[in-house]
């Protein structure tokens, strides 16, 4: 990496560390506005936790000299980062991947989990599970070392496993155990509808985290040249025919209340799809994959709803759904001369990847929170979680009330 | 392009595509509560349709090989863009100008315009008017064809006429024949206050789209270098002029309950006004340029009242009315040695731009609203407006109430 | 500068022109909801006047040749920047640090100062104050000749003390002169809750802020290669330490209710306190700085509540302890190669520019706002105050109703 080159990298570094702030748009946007400043504080909280872990021990997990393909086993405290062939430009770039992939869980968990709790699961997803699944698949990138997902033929661009599928599965693990937040289902299973912060909050999440990806997926290529603009190209066409048939779906074929957030999560889902194989595709190619993505987010939504699974922002459809099938789609899609084996073997082989990252992410997550629901607990009181979740409860001091007219006759000397 | 004038024009795409978020989180928090959401909605879908029309064939309408200066004839479907002179990265930039001129609109029609109206305007313009003048100005970007206006020695650095203007006239169409927000003039004519969602989510907008502007004429340069920075001074001083102007004429002049609007329309106008000669005129006339802005922005404004035409967010004054003023001040204020033509000759051709311009996109738009006035019709039922336009209107279900006292207790086994 | 070292300075530029929207989201989070708007307004109004009193002679004396190491006297007016060896370039980037110190102020004042006075006290800052010290630690950056400051070896890489450390001085003179908001504290001195506006949306600012440092101290290496890199890391753990340390310090040692602005204010210390010597300290001493910094934050919250000094954004714990233990800790952590003098040399040195820049900014400040005080007055009346700060007090005009459903129904034709 040098000149423009590196520019670039830097660039996309700091776009995708903006999707911190976009994320923290979408959920405070979506989430009740009793639980909204807290929610906010998560995507601050959990960033700290994941800069500091990285430096500590994470990176060196994950992309440190291989350990028989398994995990990577230098760089830890950052020694021997300065001079290596990433240098500290792809310290940065990685941790803005991996602060991607644990802050996805804050909106899955929101509006019931214990703030400790939350922050514990931060801090064990990049200690650990987000470096083993980076590993397998990107962790030669800076030693050259073969990985043994990678050895095997799967391809994975820029984080449609990775990254998102990651987040995905730690969400789906988490909604399930924490079970919903209070009311959401009625006694018949049926959703209740809860009303949201700030839909347009939401909206400019949406586009902050749009824009992240012209930094995630075009920093991939860690070329600033022609390539990295038709990557942006490809995965902003997959955004945009996915948005719209999400939108197109939930208006016409099933019309709902949940339209807008159909729209937004069709229009994450084409993003995450494309993910995977924006530098194998074709621009028409890449319109499919994000048409498909809509309908794919569409109907995990509903059938999360019939699980009685309650995913306030909408996050298991978006990451999880979007990242398998985007995942999937490198051998559907990609171009043969990009691929490693034939097309039909490689379905398989990502097939392979998808199931290892699902049984890895999904074993963890259910271990840490049998072992947190034992001790410190999952969930607020209902109390807490009825008055909105904080940072810290505290008895009521009522806030001062605003000057009666006497008192400002009488500050005003009249 | 290539190197770092390419990184630095990649950059200046994600700084323009930002401009979505800006025009979204100005036009919410300008618009009544209401009609917030679906507000930022349309600045989603909008660009998700501009992306997809892009492609197919709107990008080869405005820079393909030039069939006799007045259309563009190849790219369709993408092809052929890998290895043109422009490339991707040419299609990228091209597409953020294109959908920065959609997205005027969107706030001019707003809380009252069908969202389905809304969404076929939008694709009209990008799939018709706007490559239209892109094409006649800009045409010769990539294949080197003469286009009839450029020819002639119409000039518009980064796109007072081309891009502003092109939405600025659209929208005063729409405004006008949309007619006003219910209940926006009361039977005198007099404009009544309409409460606005969120006005420092505006002023937010206000800068996300000044920075925006960074990329937009800073981009234009095509270079990375100095004069990218000189372009960026000048563009930032105009609008800080403009701003200045226009509020202390607001506050003394005519002090009024719109200061913050004239305020922050007076900025924009400023930034609009600069565009066309952002890279040949001096700071001081930049300086010059923005304050004049500052006025021509609030008379128009009022202009607008006095006209009963209801213009939620002030798009007109500063999309129509800056852009044509400034593509007036590359004759009035440009360097000798960058016009084409002698100083008063060069203010009749820019006048012509800004002529055909007008007769294009005052006739296309009018065609096409009178054809969707009589079809899907205009506006939303004087009941949705009143409580509020959505994406998908549906019965009531009342949300969710918070839990009683009692429920709490019971949850908490006590 | 040129080349991709010319683009990285051209982002950075825009990343902190965008830090003017992160506090801008910060402070308009912060305040009472009756004081958002003008808030908001303030952070574009205060750009617009630096932008223009930068070029007109603040540049020149800040960055212009030499009267003795203490006043520059050249570029007035813009003159000789084009070609000169820090060119536009220069001029841009410095312009956005400029603008950082002088909004810092905007938030301190907040809810009480009048508008006239505070854009006062912003054009003086510009003018006088931020040039002075910035003449005095960076002069040398364009012309080569030696300042006071730089030239007895006091370091500050890129402006703990001349960017935050000036703004704090100016804000804790203001909050004092000022006095605080009405209601802030009871008969007894005990600080009353103010309700803020929207916290979710200063988390957005301070992620905002937080990206925007990418540029500020990524950028101040004015080279786009890995040691940019390097210090962003270091910026950035110093970030996250900082926070950590503040929001647990402030939840278990003194639990209270502020524990979101002391992690968010403790998160922006640990930035402000790490810009002076990113890139001469290890990644393990941004860690240390950064965790101290979280208390001195704390610390520094609560002493400024002792003393009745109202800062209703926490202005002054983030900028000026931030900045002065900054400063210190260029002596104190920064590695011995870097530091031009022994490290308990460095120390006194880094503490005389401590002391030179608090008896400046003070001295000016309290100049000025006691002039300001006999003449416009510092504060707005107290009916003003509790009603909420506006651009423009007007009579007021009741906002027009809902339509009745009679009238919705007369409009339908039914």
């Amino acid at each position: 990496l040098n000149g423009s080159n590196q520019v670039w990298v830097l660039i996309a570094c700091a776009l995708i560390f903006f999707m911190q702030a976009g994320f923290l748009a979408l959920e405070v946007g979506l989430v009740r506005s009793r639980s909204a400043t807290v929610t906010a504080m998560k995507c601050i909280v959990d960033w700290s936790v994941v800069s500091i872990i990285w430096l500590v021990f994470a990176y060196g997990f994950a992309f440190g000299d291989s350990a028989g393909g398994w995990l990577g086993g230098s760089f830890f405290g950052g020694d021997g980062i300065e001079g290596s062939s990433g240098g500290w430009t792809m310290f940065l770039f990685q941790l803005c991947f991996a602060g991607t992939a644990v802050t996805i869980v804050s909106g899955a968990m929101a509006e019931r989990v214990g703030f400790h709790t939350y922050v514990i699961c931060s801090a064990v997803n990049v200690a650990l599970i987000y470096p083993l699944v980076a590993h397998w698949v990107w962790g030669g990138a800076v030693s050259g070392d073969e990985t043994w997902l990678y050895g095997m033929g799967f391809r994975d661009f820029a984080g449609s496993t990775v990254v998102h599928s990651v987040g995905g599965w730690i969400s789906l693990v988490a909604i399930w155990m924490l079970g919903p937040r209070l009311g959401r289902f009625d006694a018949d299973g049926k959703p209740r509808p809860m009303d949201a912060f700030n839909v347009p909050l939401a909206g400019f999440g949406v586009l902050v985290l749009w824009m992240g990806w012209f930094g995630f997926n075009g920093g991939s290529t860690l070329q600033g040249n022609d390539s990295a603009a038709a990557v942006i190209i490809k995965t902003n066409l997959a955004g945009a025919a996915s948005g719209l048939v999400a939108w197109a779906h939930a208006r016409w074929s099933t019309p709902d209340r949940d339209v807008e957030m159909k729209f937004m999560g069709g229009a994450l889902t084409g993003l995450v799809a494309i993910t995977a194989s924006a530098n194998m595709v074709s621009p028409m190619s890449a319109l499919a994959i994000g048409a498909i993505a809509g309908l794919v987010h569409n109907y995990a939504f509903e059938l999360l709803l019939k699980l009685r699974l309650d995913d306030p922002v909408g996050a298991v459809p978006v990451h999880l759904f979007g990242g398998v099938f985007g995942t999937l789609c490198v051998a559907l899609f990609g171009k043969s001369s990009a691929l490693p084996k034939g097309r039909f073997e490689q379905l398989g082989v990502q097939a392979i990847g998808v199931v290892a990252v699902a049984v890895t992410c999904v074993a963890i997550t259910y271990g840490l929170l049998l072992v947190l629901k034992k001790t410190i607990g999952l969930r607020v009181s209902p109390r807490e979680e009825n008055e909105g979740l904080t940072l810290c409860r505290l008895p009521d001091v009522p806030a001062q009330p605003a000057l009666s007219e006497a008192e400002i006759r009488r500050l005003m000397g009249g």
